[in-house]
């Protein structure tokens, strides 16, 4: 499996695009989306579980309840959520989206990311469209993954290549993250594409199973957006067999799906709002995956974790702490912690206390941007990793009044 | 019911004293305190949910296994946990002050605060015992106060006199809050001295029972403490006729307790860590008292919805995300929100969507200090109401680097 260029555009038969059609009121910024399949695709998504759903995932869900999709359309800059008449707009898109591609609304996926509580106009969406189709490219995938984010600072695309049979397939994706991200069910926009064949069933089957370990183990700030979505779309016109069932086939696109998750999920956690570290919490030795899964995420989502790794502090007591009350039945006196960077590993906590460690040490490997926190609960052979980032002065600046 | 003077030390029979031996650097800062009582008082005590327990909670919940305790000491600057001798150092805290005060060690309370997984030095602690010990008096409620504080910047403690037939009861309470604050039990150190006369028993059942509603209502930054606890202590110096069974009287007490509880909760979230506002959320309208207190708790737990407070933002639709992500279950489409301050009350969101309202208005009352988020379910009887604070940029400055 290689990792290659062209995000979302990657797999044969899709194009993208995006542009600035005056959602945001900066000019310079994208604001929507499309990514188109030559042919009639597979699709699979999931949804937030937020009792307070966007009105775009409500559209989607039905507009996708036969299987197939041809296009997805996303703006930024508004959720379409909370508002009166939010599924009509949603509808709507769709519809101006259809007559100028001449397919179906039914056969498109329609997601919005942004404010809450604010009319979405259709107004500047409508006058994008034909732009937006018309721009459409095999290298477009730059503009798409632009066009989706809010206060992403960095565009976030992957793409490898795979083999199933003699056959070169390609998968590929892209997303948006940053703020409102927390491991209950998608939890952030993510579109992927591939044009290996699959069959519908196998396609949810892989998409439901691999965001239990990926997507679902993310969290920036312990808030469930409303607008998550994860979008999978497989065109199979990379002409394999059409994978029906599971077996090695199956098993290899479950690997090419999972190195694009896993590095959208890394991409996602590092540019989390404010963040300045990517923090990876890899717990093992746990009595069962939910033990281990339930501590990763509780350090992951500790404020005071993720405050104390801002400032390179080495304060492993609140690692403790963070498994302590997350719920996970652990016994606290075998747990050792460690932290690993680019500047070597250290441990600081063996059996529940803690050992002598060069604080010297331990800072030079905390300031690095991707610290690893290894946590071996010696107590069972289950593992699982988590992803997130630091809580910063920024995170709080950039919330503190987002709206204006 | 009054509000009186003389926090820890009003009921009768209560001496206090804090004073700095040397656990902390800062000279000026108080690091030991005390509580004690004339008599052997009733005394029952509520503890943190987390598996990573301080110490000293080990040895207090041993302690007073007979439901009696005449003293309380703690120390701020470190919390004695993760420690492979703290067991031994929490037990040899009681045996210097037993020694002293000439009582069992079993009849002492012993907690501390601080950080986590540094040893404890009982040098500085014995040292201070004689000094500590001799400053014992009527009016030292702040100096335990004190005492007692680690991040906290204002003193915290109260206290209320009520009648009991003829006789004059008080009760009054000390706190420390401000980081690790969470609703999971008990969630920060509260001390608190009645000399209402009450069984054993009925104590037990007053403290537990007023806690759900209170101390397990505030959270600062959503971590679960591993040293909190709630003590009261009851000595019966009132000479009421000893409540020992549900009826007027038990209400009389309860209400005077609450009063206590409430006022130091709010009290804990206005001073909160960087916090530069009191959040207080009233659910109202819910199917349950469940419901009602879920929804309360995601409210005042959401980064996004602090961040938003402190900015001054009137950004409502993170409040609705928070209650939709609660897992409380909630129509959202019946959901009002409001802000009120003392500048006055506005509407912002009717039936789950937007409403207009005044940007202007909205920002005026935001921009006070202690500010209500009022949500109406519309959907049964039930209310509940929780504390917290906004999410600053002094949090991320005090938790970035703790231990330094």
């Amino acid at each position: 499996m290689d990792i290659i260029s062209g995000g979302v555009c990657a797999a044969k038969g899709f194009l993208a695009n995006g542009i600035h059609c005056g959602i945001r009121k900066n000019r310079s910024k994208r604001d929507l989306a499309l990514i188109v399949s030559e042919k009639r695709a597979n699709t699979a998504a999931v949804y937030t579980t937020n009792l307070v759903k966007g009105a775009p995932l409500t559209v989607t869900k039905e507009h996708i309840s036969d299987g197939f999709a041809r296009a997805i359309i996303c703006n930024s800059g508004n959720a379409n959520t909370c508002n009166a008449d939010g599924i009509e707009i949603a509808e709507k898109m769709s519809e101006a989206l259809g007559e100028k591609l001449k397919i179906s609304p039914s056969d498109i996926v329609v997601a919005s990311t942004g404010v809450i509580g604010q009319p979405l106009d259709l107004t500047p969406i409508k006058n994008g469209i034909p732009a937006l189709v018309e721009g459409l490219a095999a290298d477009g995938s730059d503009f798409a993954a632009e066009g989706i984010m809010t206060t992403d600072t960095r565009l976030k695309e992957v793409a490898v290549s795979f083999k199933i049979g003699s056959k070169e397939c390609k998968i590929g994706g892209i997303a948006k993250g940053s703020g409102m991200i927390h491991p209950n069910m998608a939890t952030m926009l993510v579109f992927i594409t591939t044009d290996c064949a699959i069959s519908s069933e196998m396609l949810k089957k892989a998409l439901s199973s691999d965001i239990q370990n990926t997507f679902n183990m993310v969290s920036v700030d312990g808030d469930t957006s409303t607008n998550d979505m994860v979008v999978v779309m497989a065109n199979g016109m990379a002409e394999n067999e059409e994978i029906i069932a599971e077996g090695e086939e199956f098993s290899e696109f479950m690997k090419a799906l999972n190195t694009v998750t896993v590095n959208l999920c890394r991409k996602i956690a590092a540019d989390g709002e404010g963040a300045t570290k990517l923090l990876e919490c890899s717990v093992s030795g746990a009595k069962s995956l939910e033990i281990a899964k339930t501590a990763a995420k509780s350090v992951i989502c500790s404020s005071l974790t993720k405050a104390a790794m801002f400032g390179a502090d080495a304060n492993w007591g609140r690692i403790l702490c963070a498994i302590g009350y997350s719920g996970a039945d652990v016994d606290t006196s075998k747990i050792d912690v460690s932290f690993k960077s680019k500047k070597g590993e250290i441990e600081v906590c063996r059996g529940g206390a803690g050992i002598d460690f060069s604080e010297e040490k331990a800072k030079e490997i905390l300031l690095e941007d991707e610290i690893e926190i290894i946590v071996s609960l010696g107590d069972g052979k289950y593992a699982s990793t988590a992803w997130g980032c630091d809580l910063t002065y920024d995170y709080v600046k950039i919330n503190g009044d987002y709206r204006t």
